[in-house]
């Protein structure tokens, strides 16, 4: 199969196999019709008790990027996010704050203010449930007709807020290969991902975050190229079933997509397609896992509270999220 | 002393009053001249474990607003957050990603995307310690000449993220006058907060957040007016040296401005100038906090968990966060 | 008839009326299939000398209200331009710009540089032929479907470009009622027209701009209240088949909407229905005409050289323009 | 001289140099101590007589680039132009208008509409004379702290408003050498200027808009590269006393920043120091003039009369204009 150069109609296998696959993970249904959050709702009271517990010894990661122009994006889909400032310390000085009672040079008191114009996806994030359509529908089968120019009147972002809250598990790929990032093009595969967690004894658990790690975005930082949209390593469309039978929640990689690119048969971004319109699993994307990985290693430990509520931007595509791992 | 209406100097007993509380509550150099987190050095790891600890029903609840067109602000000094798609659904049905590799109706692939155009304080929301100056500094000692229209070089927001972890106490005053929201121009004082943390038991540790419910936000939800700006309650600036004393490394109310406004000396916003600018306290602020208020009410336990990391808008004076407490 | 407070279906006698102005009016395949102009193909060589032999005193006077903040958007539907500095002279004083060669204050060179943030109808605009529909059509009879998250495939603004150069007529009617401003609701009928272009011996002539001044601009200027969306004087829906008879190229109203609101049939802006969709007009609203009409009035010239070329934004629905009247 | 690596300071000669061409050229106070347009002020009522009387053939050419995402910026200093649609007609057809009063789809009517954000000097525009500094100073003495996060309060892009209505002459330098676009580094100099005016039978009067074409935006078109910020073909420093000495009120080129780039002298684009901010020249850049050109190849024809209004964004360092030449 691999990658496809035309824009024509995929190779009927490959359709086949993905019909396969979205029958066997498919969640439609499952929590109910009126469901917006898919497998976020196996994050449930024991999942959550079970983070906290492992918080031991009171530390914090953050797993975000810094949101501002030296990001990854490359201005052809999306821009970086841009911090325009409407007041700053230079205007206050100045005494353009002195007619506010009680404020200006004159009388002490001063503040700046600023405005974000930031693409919701163009650095860490979160997809939601309204990201992505296959055959005109999207999570839980609603029309792509939802999503208009006012936003997604369904599956928005904003049903994330306050929910995931759980159990991450670092696979840290790199560390199977000597420390090397992996390239792109690099399908990773259920055997990748269980080597990786019985090497460290650990099991994925219902509601579990999957945090991976491929190393491209280090591999990347600073001189990204098309880090943002181009080939990159992830995981095999292959992995599907498994990430289903699991009950994972949700996946933060540090690539632009999660899963690799090129993709392995004729449709684009075939994971998507079953993992997230169908299992609806939260995809996390460009999720910065340098430090996670320095700190696991460290303490040989893999396993951490997560919290990565995205902005409740409503009816939004996606969102940014400042993500912490805590220990 | 009450509010003034010129824009003249302060009274010279309000400026020396103020610099009494500057003198007592001030945490400059406190964690050397390179710190920029202020009171939020305070939430150490034993602050995260006890916060983590806190956690036994495996409960979360929001506390962000929306960020969308109902938002709090009427465009005056700040506009509402505005999302903006740039893909929908109804275009992917229309055939505008045909053209996509492996995508677009006919190959039964499609996306949605969007971009926020965003006050940064539009919304819940937490300062940075770059947001407010006093006689030409902000906290630590900087020159308010770090904040240029390139944002600001030091204390932005970006120093906050993975840092708001700790133990959360709500204070939900209506509570002590039977539900009754407080009126603008309601001074909460240290007697006040003292009242209802005796009343249930609980006192304020170093690396606490205070969580302040006001029920303002609740009382002007959907009929905003002037909410965003305009009279309102809040802390009393005589609450400096408790806050201070008290080692408050957050507060996070449901008002616009944490503070009582108008204020009650001739300075602007004087409990900023204490206890942002000087004692280095993270300002959080329209944080909605009555689900969580039903939520404590109902099982009598008005301590959790306080995850509330904000975006990384390098240089910002603010930024918008997903907050969540967790129980 | 008048307005209409239900959602409900025109009656049918407003929609059989709408037809008949629909079939004597359109333009639809006059100037070939491939047209994106409609009425502005009247401004030949002949109206652009006609209109250049009109500048006699080399005065001008522009006729664009200024784009900022104190605008007639109140947020709801459109909010006002925002212009945010990303350099600006403070900077450059503060030594932000000194590690650029040969700039900086340690070496005189200083910039100050800006964004705008603006609803392209959010001040003096001409709509596109890409702005209304009817029907699922646009103008020419091209389908809705061609507007997209894109932009208009179709008869976008930028087809404007360079074109709209005509001679103007100012019609003045608050001075047929000694200046008074007309009111919300004031239907301008073609005999009102008539009167005034009568009384200044004026035609119109095929290809001209028809420039008129209800003077509810000036009414409201600074206290805008609901003008932008609300009730307002303007053209008359049966004023149709006369502007489609003279040959009127384009429409420069003071008014957000050109024609009366609340509007005389049960269809939304049915003027919009019959002379911009398918007589293809051009709509300019929020034209500041208040300085013309005082110097109309000065010299009793009602006809100028009227130069209005929009910013060709591709694909756009709408956009600012810089326009002038020229004698 | 020539360009220089490191951000010392200027020879000691080249400051010399600079500082007597401000002598020779300098504008400030002549038109009073309130003026904010400059040599603006030389297009009297006479320029634009003598400008509508060039209009002889009744045709127009715009001289504006599209407004879009394939503009000449490359992001790092400034990004293209983004339209973003808030209502399609996509939205529309599917139903979202129905809520409207009389519209939707069921009752036949539909809209669309669209935000720009942009930044000011992205495409075709003019400089305001608050844009550029030298020796901490705009245009006529006034100190460059008047251009504050608010904007400036003087010397804003706003006072060219309906005054840029001149007679333009084109001066096609590619022509003088068989039609080749002239290199970066490439300094036109007052004879090459004198030999094609020469050559057309032409002389620059005051007032007059010199037009001036060197190729390299046509050579660049749809690949941009450097094109907007990097070496460029334009005019010479040494130029400066013609400009003043003829009465040149605006230049308008086809470059991106009107002088020729490396500098001839240590400091960063002199030619803006001497005859933007002292002599008050307007500066417009990216002037897309291939069109006109070819016209004035094809009638013989170098002069027009010259519209080009830029949107009055208050207090802003530039704006875009929709520019126009009129024969």
């Amino acid at each position: 199969m691999g990658d496809f150069a035309s824009a024509g109609p995929a190779p009927a296998e490959d359709l086949e196999l993905l019909r396969s696959y979205i029958e066997q993970c498919t969640n439609w249904g499952r929590w109910g019709e009126d469901d917006e959050i898919g497998a976020v709702n196996l994050i449930d009271a024991d999942a959550i008790c079970r983070a906290a517990a492992l918080v031991k010894a009171g530390r914090t990661v953050s797993l975000t990027m810094p949101y501002d122009n030296t990001g990854p994006q490359d201005g052809s889909l999306r821009s970086n996010p841009q911090l325009v400032t409407t007041a700053t310390g230079l205007d206050y000085l100045a005494g353009t704050q002195d007619f506010l009672p009680g404020g200006g040079t004159s009388k002490g008191f001063g503040y700046s203010d600023d405005i974000v114009i930031m693409a919701n996806q163009a650095g860490t994030q979160w997809d939601s449930l309204s990201h992505i359509f296959w055959d005109g529908k999207m999570y839980n089968g609603r029309s792509a007709a939802e999503s208009t120019s006012a936003g997604s009147r369904s599956n928005g972002i904003e049903n994330y807020a306050g929910r995931i809250v759980t159990r991450g598990v670092l696979v840290d790929l790199p560390q199977l290969r000597g420390g090397a990032a992996l390239e792109p093009g690099y399908a990773v595969s259920v055997a990748h991902l269980e080597e990786f967690l019985a090497a460290h004894s650990l099991a994925v658990q219902p509601g579990d975050a999957l945090v991976l790690r491929t190393g491209f975005l280090g591999e990347r930082r600073g001189r990204w190229g098309d880090y943002a949209g181009g080939p990159a390593p992830g995981l095999s469309l292959h992995t599907a079933p498994w990430l289903h039978r699991q009950g994972v929640a949700a996946i933060a990689a540090d690539t632009w997509g999660v899963e690799v690119r090129p993709n392995e048969i004729g449709v684009y971004q075939p994971l998507h397609v079953v993992s997230l319109v169908h299992t609806g699993i939260a995809f996390g994307e460009m999720f910065d896992l340098d430090a996670l990985a320095a700190d696991c290693a460290a303490d040989g430990v893999y396993e951490f509270m997560f919290v990565a509520s995205p902005l409740p931007l409503t009816g939004a595509a996606g969102a940014p999220v400042s993500a912490v791992a805590i220990k």
